[in-house]
């Protein structure tokens, strides 16, 4: 097994809002990392893809699910610096750790033309191994969201915990779940 | 462990639509089941509860979920009917198995009565052994229930094949997840 | 002018539910008249045609427009019966009141018939002196009937106040309009 | 009659977009004037206010109706710069003109401040003779903003055809109402 072609690419980003330290994809090995790439500027994003990603970090706990956004800007440059983009996390409420992707030699920024992003909004869901588990783009379901970040927490407590009875750790009630 | 207390209650019928033959939770073992109860004449039933089991049975493989419908009429029985919900399910094109629940002394059926259930719609997760592991009344999140079946999903997967190593059978891949 | 040509044919109907007396539209001269024309398992009249119906009725004072449901079934009779129709009022709170249009020779009843609907949900909008002035069919622009319904309040006041200064009723202040 | 407390107050802009020529509220009369005053980041306006004025556009003929953003920041100015608002018109594909509120001695922009807006989104309704006839805030209905235009279009259209019969002049046939 060839680890560097397992391990979802590092971030490359020229700053970070909403944090008070820099975050790194190792940094958060033993969680689900959900990013969110997004443009301030793209109706999608904020119809879809940004609160497909506040659901997301409502519906898991931190401890099981780390939600970052990623500012993807590859059109309007200079209609979406930083400080535009400070107030529309402001104005929309945006909590979760946002990077702001890296300019490179084109439009396209470099994490987002590394991991070969079609456009906005676009999801990445990445196990607690650090391995990229999915990629979409455009409008997705939230049903089918959180059957796949559910089903990676599933799979890396399992592994944690192997050797054990899984069926014991059951987070479910009759008065529901603890994802 | 005390079967008669694990295991969720058999479901209390007075008839079927949709399905060929009667079904029983008992022949469902080895699934996730997922109980829609509804009343074809309750608003909340028609705009959230019916769509949610829809998209439930969109999302996940028929082989891991069987979704069910049972009409727990509990007020105008006289317009409830199962002409009246024949026609329905007709209209709204629900082509998963519904159960009618069976009368008894009161006006609450007795499925109804027996599950605890405050009113329509109600949703009941049943694991793949048969224990009923979530309860839900009214509008529940799609993100939520697809994390929690996806769940009970892995947790029967993982005892299943306990003893492999289960992050080799993820079914997630970059283009998405197979749950 | 030949008035039979010009008024909007009578409403045949075999009973009335939420009204004390039964209704004609000769009855409603000097309001508009909206009639909904439904049937209560058709998705499209439960989530387009009905809340549009309750719209316009919160939307204008009953001095100017008169909301009629118009209960036209052409298939599954036997499932939207006059007791299962009263239920269904209840239950989705519909309060205007409701004709159940009459049964004719073919599945097509004699109202909707007459009036050559195409289907449900159809919405019909007669002047104040009883023209049929709208006829629309499926999912229709609330920002559009309620265009069409203040136009026909405003020609109704024109004609009963000509010689005088209309702009002088105006409804409107910067509070808003009365209409 | 004073017409200095009659007419709506000019508009005070610092420039236009989507517009060959500057517009004034003057060179409008005989037009029923929408003005949809909104910022760019304000998520009540993108979500509720610019669709609307994209509605009223659609509903209504130019020849009757003219729909004019105001763009009245009075919030982090920098972030909501003209680069910025071009880009945001051109990804929401908003295509009526644009008037940039022009800035005063506070935050708040002169316009803004002479009508005595509460916030953003709000909505200011112009009769034909330059009246101001209503002014809303917040999410608002679009049957109640449909009636209101086509009452204001109606009394304009009364005033300038007296003496005629304005019921011959219906735009309304059975197959839909040109307003």
């Amino acid at each position: 097994m060839n680890t560097s072609t397992d391990v979802a690419p590092d971030l490359q980003v020229s700053g970070w809002l909403n944090t008070d330290k820099d975050l790194t994809l190792a940094d958060l090995r033993g969680k689900v990392v959900v990013i969110e790439a997004f443009q301030m500027l793209c109706p999608g994003c904020v119809i879809h893809g940004i609160p497909l990603a506040q659901t997301i970090q409502r519906t898991f706990s931190p401890e099981n699910v780390a939600v970052i956004g990623l500012h993807t800007v590859f059109e309007h440059h200079d209609a979406m610096g930083p400080i535009s983009l400070r107030a529309f996390l402001h104005e929309y409420r945006i909590t979760f750790p946002v990077a702001i992707d890296a300019a490179g030699p084109t439009d396209i920024p470099l994490t987002m033309a590394t991991y070969g992003m079609r456009g906005t909004p676009s999801l990445l869901i990445i196990d607690s191994k650090g391995k990229l588990r999915a990629h979409h783009y455009g409008e997705v379901s939230p049903m089918q969201i959180g059957a796949e970040i559910a089903t990676l927490i599933a799979q890396g407590n399992a592994v944690e915990k192997s050797g054990h009875d899984k069926t014991s750790d059951a987070g479910c009630t009759p008065a529901g779940c603890t994802i």
